[in-house]
């Protein structure tokens, strides 16, 4: 019988830092050894793998022959100086589900209808490649696989040439899935405020991630008169405050928003800023919302290209509409919870998960853990042991019913466009 | 005879961009082609090559054994997308005006008392490695050298490392120094709006620079509520609002300021950044508004610190107090300039120079030449054909002066602390 929390401690130290977080950037080298050590886990455990042609893994049970899959998983990539949970757990915590089910399966003590596999979905994170949800997105047909493949991080390495340098590129057909179901660590704070120890994702917030450049011209700082300057470092530093005003122009939490990432030409200690590209994250629970702040925004951008020095340009948008998550399964979740005798309560999440890019096209429950002080995308990131316990408990659940029932009809989605 | 605008033009292939400006950071491929270019026509033009500790070059015309040197010269490194004026034009406009004085010296026209040497400075700009005036300040001690062959780039590189790689590191010993004179671009319009053909500089602004570091909390973008964040993007941002604010706060162009690069920690488009780090540049034509300057800045840093969002510090500061160029010198120029029939005018340089690090040493006269539009560190930068052949012709009677007359000891320069 495997142990999850010895399995996490050892899949934790590919990529861990001495702040005790990770930091294992899409198919960098430590997470090409994560890799490497997952999939040996998975055939320890019994599971076939398959890897696609983005970068995603599945460990397959296949009890029915040619029957369709449920799929459960998660990510484990992350982002630079991050928690060891976010994503990592949720891998894990199907793996050991799968494993649990799969001698459930050859005892008799479940007969499934469906076949089950473990997926470990390619950069979630987009913190090297954008966009972030990349595997799953490409794997659901929300993203084009070319121009996934074709994606370039910061130095100009494109996708393939980085799954295929971390040996993560397969050929493999992925399994059809006719289900999805995963566990994450809640980024946030609902769960351990509430008391509650499983949170059940209802919805996920509407999302808008611009690219915004400042155009201004290089000249001298020290030299130029203040009126000769088109100061494009300044222009952003305008841009970086107005998205914060914009977000506290809302009642408190309903709208958030920030800038993640600056890039500066040509960035010189004594050269006024000729171009400055900023990455704008802008998020509402209510679609209204995000467009009336996506408006207040635009606004604020355009004022500042009135005041003359400097030109703002919204480069690219990319929306995430609402994705509500099927009630049935959301009452699923909840029964198997209480079954378990685990504190349940509904949430709706403010950050994306590969749960959502699935969810627009097969039934898919997502539910969290808690995570303490809802610290995310930190090393000091922590879930306790018994979270985790109860987090694969719960998830098994969730499984144990998908690959029994026959799906039910009414598991449909509803998207709501920003 | 050789042509100062052929030169000029065949030099200024070394590091040119498409756009026509120059791409020549210190000890780069490109500035180490661009010194062999130099030597080389130094050598064609009878003058002995030096090369000192930390990259300073010497062309050497010893006419007086045993005598000490007058220094003419500039710098051949540029700013990242600078302009090909810019200290080129004067390393230049000295090895053209000593090769003319060599050859009135040959022919017993003129009777030198001490010797001449032109000198490429080397890292002037301090675009790749800081501090700025590298070179000259480690030849006069301003500099210690061991902490100037020890500063490093962003990517790590030493400066010592830097030369060796270029072939820029010697071991000679500079010249003795007896005075210096220097002919540059200005980087303003003071002389274009005056219709000056020369300007002489009587002192420079006072400057300080300082390193910012802004202290946030690295989380994540989407999920954490406002009131949990500790973003140093944005923190930063206001730094930089800040900056610009407090120059604007004295009459026109009487303070200058600016932020010219920032360095971002992570730098992920879905984390808020844990740190960030701002090179700030702070100016001003009276040391007494530069304090005053100095005192409304920090009191700005502390006000965002105790916002608490985020914790601001000033992790260095340098200064480069006002030097009063000797009146002996600009006397000098300015009759020279007269006998040439050029109308010159005085001002005060708001940028550095290497003068700047010589006049602390040995008395040191600095001209400028007209900047179309006052464009500088911009590809866009031009000096006219007819300016630079008058700013040879300015500097051959300077460094005719001081080679025949013993220096004046009223030459003494003096100081004033900001």
């Amino acid at each position: 019988m495997p142990d999850l929390l010895s399995d996490f401690t050892d899949w934790s130290r590919f990529g861990a830092t001495p702040a005790g977080g990770l930091d294992r950037l899409a198919a960098g080298a430590a997470h090409a050894d994560a890799r490497r050590w997952l999939t040996g886990r998975m055939r320890d455990l019994g599971a076939r793998l398959r890897v696609d042609g983005v970068g995603n893994a599945f460990g397959c049970y296949e009890w029915v022959p040619g029957a369709p899959f449920v799929l459960i998983g998660s990510h484990s990539d992350s982002q630079p100086t991050a928690g060891r949970f976010d994503g990592a757990y949720g891998v894990l915590a199907a793996l050991h589900a799968a494993a649990r089910l799969d001698r459930e399966v050859s005892t008799g003590a479940v007969n499934p209808e469906f076949n089950l596999a473990v997926v470990d979905w390619f950069n979630e994170e987009g913190a090297r490649f954008q966009p972030s949800l990349m595997g799953s997105g490409a794997c659901t047909g929300a993203l084009d696989a070319d121009a996934v493949l074709a994606a370039v991080d910061r130095d100009g390495v494109t996708v393939a040439a980085a799954l295929a340098e971390a040996g993560m590129r397969g050929t493999d057909t992925p399994p059809e899935a006719v289900g999805y179901a995963e566990v994450h660590v809640e980024q946030g704070r609902l769960l351990e405020d509430s008391g509650a120890d499983i949170g059940v994702v209802t919805r996920n917030w509407a999302v808008r991630k611009y690219t915004v450049v400042v155009h201004g011209e290089q000249s001298h700082t020290g030299a130029t008169s203040i009126a000769d300057r088109h100061d494009a470092l300044l222009g952003a530093a305008r841009v970086i405050v107005a998205a914060r005003d914009v977000a506290t122009s809302f009642p408190v939490d309903s709208v958030l928003s920030a800038v993640g990432r600056i890039a500066v030409a040509p960035g010189s200690p004594v050269v006024v800023a000729s171009r400055a590209t900023l990455d704008v994250d802008l998020r509402a629970a209510d679609p209204a919302d995000l467009q009336v702040a996506h408006e207040r925004l635009a606004a604020a951008l355009d004022a500042i290209s009135l005041d003359g020095e400097v030109r703002v340009e919204i480069a690219a948008c990319s929306r995430r509409p609402v994705v509500e998550f099927p009630a049935t399964g959301v009452r699923l979740a909840e029964d198997v919870a209480e079954d378990l005798g685990i504190r349940a309560i509904r949430l709706a999440t403010r950050a994306g998960h590969d749960a959502i890019s699935l969810a627009a096209r097969v039934p898919t429950v997502l539910v969290f853990v808690p995570s303490v002080a809802g610290v995310s995308h930190n090393e000091r990131e922590l879930t306790r042991d018994a979270d985790l316990l109860r987090g694969v408990d719960v998830l098994t659940g969730i499984a144990r019913a998908l690959i029994r029932v026959p799906v039910d009809h009414t598991l449909v989605t509803h998207v709501r466009h920003s």
